[in-house]
């Protein structure tokens, strides 16, 4: 329970007991990573393996079915076949288990028959009061307790305030890069796939009171609950918190392709559902870039407001392109304090002017040894007239504990900063170092400057009751 | 000389003799790896440092001046500051080079004075028929002599057929990355900051009779030769080889930091530029990834007529966005042959029909151990209904030499492959193994998809005579 009022989503996030049937003994299968990530990663619930033909599991006693054991479970994440699913949801309900996930596909997503079998496990578990994830479907995951069900493997969780709904498994074999490579900060995932029973709206419900979720970002192939009230719950939620929209199946290709995904029936043209999207305040993004790049930035920076940017490049033409990408993306160039441009007028060479963009190569090649973007950073951080600043981390010669420093200063005194570098594997270091402290760098130019105009719009579209 | 025929540019590109005005013997600075890059790479012509302070550098004798140098000099490449580079100039007349690159900035781009001190220094050149790359610019660079000029450190050059026009150095620090980290295969680039002298006009015209380009990139801030020629020659070239065109100052803003970085003077508005743009049948693209994205593509693969592609993804979810990016971007989703169906039928689950766009992760649960991958890179390159495939190069088994080999097969089969990984530190080492066989490897599947399309769409479109 997240907010002290109960919801019955906590069941999936905070179990008590969980009990995993079909899991495996052989380290090389997603059977088996269901329950060594959640031993390795030390959840401190109860893990009641099932497997007839195994004694034990990662040092846990295994079970031969559901009715072996004793306690009471919570959940059963069922991950054997779609053939044998049917049976181990009767079993779930015998041994009155009260929530379930199923991981096996080949119902709605397999035709006319397989959604003939998927509708009487549903009936069967309503009739008995058992809510069910899936069936197609992975997680959840919950990082505040280590609750992680995932196919792949899962080393280390990073603790935020970002939670994501998918209708796919497309995370699975990412989710590890969403800790170590690409540092984002979760706080929950759910994964809702055929949505046989919760659904979109439910999970929204879920994540918009949960207040460990400060952001959600939201991957959809349709619209399984109702319609109104989705939009009801996306309007009522992004006042709160924002809400990044990836909708796919846009297509007709693409939404028959849906159809056989998830058995996703798109009941509304796209261009309706983009209609509704935009007066519910939902940001929209139209690729998994933009998805992904969009949930760390919310999660990393508090409300933007303001749009005077300043723009630190390692080469004029790529300030000038940074100037091109901010005035489409609805930022101002920031005119420089007389203090920043004296002061930095002592460090550029007599014949360069410094005006933003900036341009931190003459500097650098007119004081040989010195760390022009610490000079930088530090400078523009105290200008009164600069609400953000994005800066090239590509630079010849940087003092990386240094300029980690200086950033979350500038952080500190309220201005928001963006970083990125062309070549992520020049500083990887430094970019794990920046992203520890919230600062987001971004591979190109044009990315950090979207991600950062998303920040702004959202922000300045509430202030002016949009 | 590439073509047999003589270009006034080729003095650039092929120097016998370089002298390097300002050469430096500390290793840490960029006009020591103006003259190290040339040593190091094994350039076959004579290299003359110039320093009053210096006997030798890099195990070559070092010249107190221009004039110091006994044998005749084709090329000066002066890097020293703005206020000595007029004194250089006349010495590079009195020792009767043919050619000069000037590195300083301080001219053009920083106000009316600079200009004045870069005209009388055109005024001069031009008396002595001397022509000259910059001020403001690094460069050339020609792979197939290592000919290399750059202020950043270049381990390795791979060669190749893809040429660049830029008008900044922004490049600069990524040339290492270009080779090493992005895997392009150059042929030559240019620079030319501030065209004093040499300008759009005289690069374009070189490197489309040039043998050894096959691909034109082109950075531009402004147009500073002749428009009409400009275009004239950009329609020309674009009947031969693919030109894609990155154009930047686009906006108000911009094109004020434009004028601030090479004194470009932008005389039409962006709306002119993209008409006449469209109508030369070049390639305009919006931003820098997209810019080496489409640079990477046209170098790698052969032109594509057909548009009927395959998509091989690791989750329904993700072949859902590719099939929505493909119809987006001007493909139809490729009907499989019977063939193909078959022979995927005895590999996937029962419930699972093999269409497209398919899903590599429940073949791989149903087929412990196999390697997906290869399976239907071997399958699609039989089926006569596909005429390219994009393939997630994500999986859960893999066996690399095995796939990288059936790739090249694809290929060899006359059919394109585009492939994408989410999380590229994972395989950086197969990525490496496919691009050195000119299989490209994008990010994210949105970034595959767009790139394929452009090539489709340059090579239809010369097919329809538009």
């Amino acid at each position: 329970m997240s907010n002290g009022k109960s919801h019955f989503l906590d069941l999936f996030f905070y179990p008590k007991s969980v009990a995993v049937v079909g899991a495996s003994r052989n380290p090389n299968t997603g059977n088996f990573r269901l329950v060594s990530n959640l031993v390795n990663l030390k959840f401190p619930g109860k893990i009641y393996p099932v497997n007839p033909n195994a004694e034990e599991i990662m040092g846990l006693k295994a079970y031969p079915d559901l009715m072996s054991i004793e306690e009471d479970i919570d959940l059963a994440v069922v991950s054997v076949p779609a053939s044998k699913t049917p049976d181990i949801v009767r079993d779930c309900v015998a041994k009155k288990v009260k929530g379930v996930v199923l991981v096996a596909g080949g119902f709605s997503d397999a035709g006319s028959k397989g959604r003939g079998v998927q509708d009487e496990m549903l009936s069967l578990l309503r009739e008995n009061g058992i809510r069910a994830i899936g069936p197609n479907a992975s997680g959840p995951i919950n990082t505040r307790n280590n609750f992680v069900m995932n196919l792949g493997l899962v080393e280390k969780l990073s603790q935020g305030h970002l939670s994501f709904i998918f209708q796919s498994g497309l995370y699975v074999p990412r989710l590890s890069w969403f800790f170590s490579g690409f540092h984002l900060y979760l706080s929950k995932l759910i994964d809702l796939a055929n949505k046989m029973d919760i659904n979109e709206v439910d999970a929204l419900e879920y994540l918009a009171q949960d207040e460990d979720t400060k952001v959600i970002a939201m991957h959809l192939e349709s619209v399984a609950g109702d319609a109104r009230a989705f939009m009801r719950i996306l309007k009522d939620t992004t006042k709160e918190k924002p809400v990044i929209v990836l909708k796919s199946g846009r297509t007709v290709a693409g939404a028959k392709a849906a159809s056989s995904h998830t058995g996703a029936i798109i009941k509304s043209s796209d261009t309706i559902f983009d209609v509704a999207l935009k007066q519910s305040g939902a940001i929209r993004v139209q690729g998994l870039d933009e998805f992904f790049d969009l949930a760390k930035i919310f999660e990393y920076l508090p409300p933007l407001k303001k749009n005077r940017i300043a723009v630190a490049s390692i080469s004029g033409g790529e300030g000038v392109m940074a100037t091109d990408f901010c005035h489409f993306n609805g930022f101002t160039m920031a005119e420089l304090s007389p203090e920043t441009h004296n002061h930095f007028r002592s460090f550029f060479p007599p014949w360069d002017i410094p005006v933003n963009p900036l341009d931190t190569t003459p500097c650098g090649q007119f004081n040989p040894g010195i760390d022009v973007n610490s000079i930088f950073l530090q400078t523009l951080a105290d200008d009164p007239n600069v609400d953000c600043v994005a800066m090239n981390l590509t630079a010849p010669r940087i003092e990386p504990a240094n300029l980690v420093k200086l950033a979350t200063e500038v952080v500190k005194k309220g201005k928001h900063l963006v970083m990125w570098t062309m070549d992520p594997s020049q500083g990887r270091e430094m970019i794990e170092q920046m992203e520890s402290n919230r600062i987001p760098v971004y591979p190109s130019v044009e990315r950090a400057i979207k991600a950062l105009s998303a920040l702004y719009r959202y922000h300045s579209n509430k202030v002016a009751g949009i």
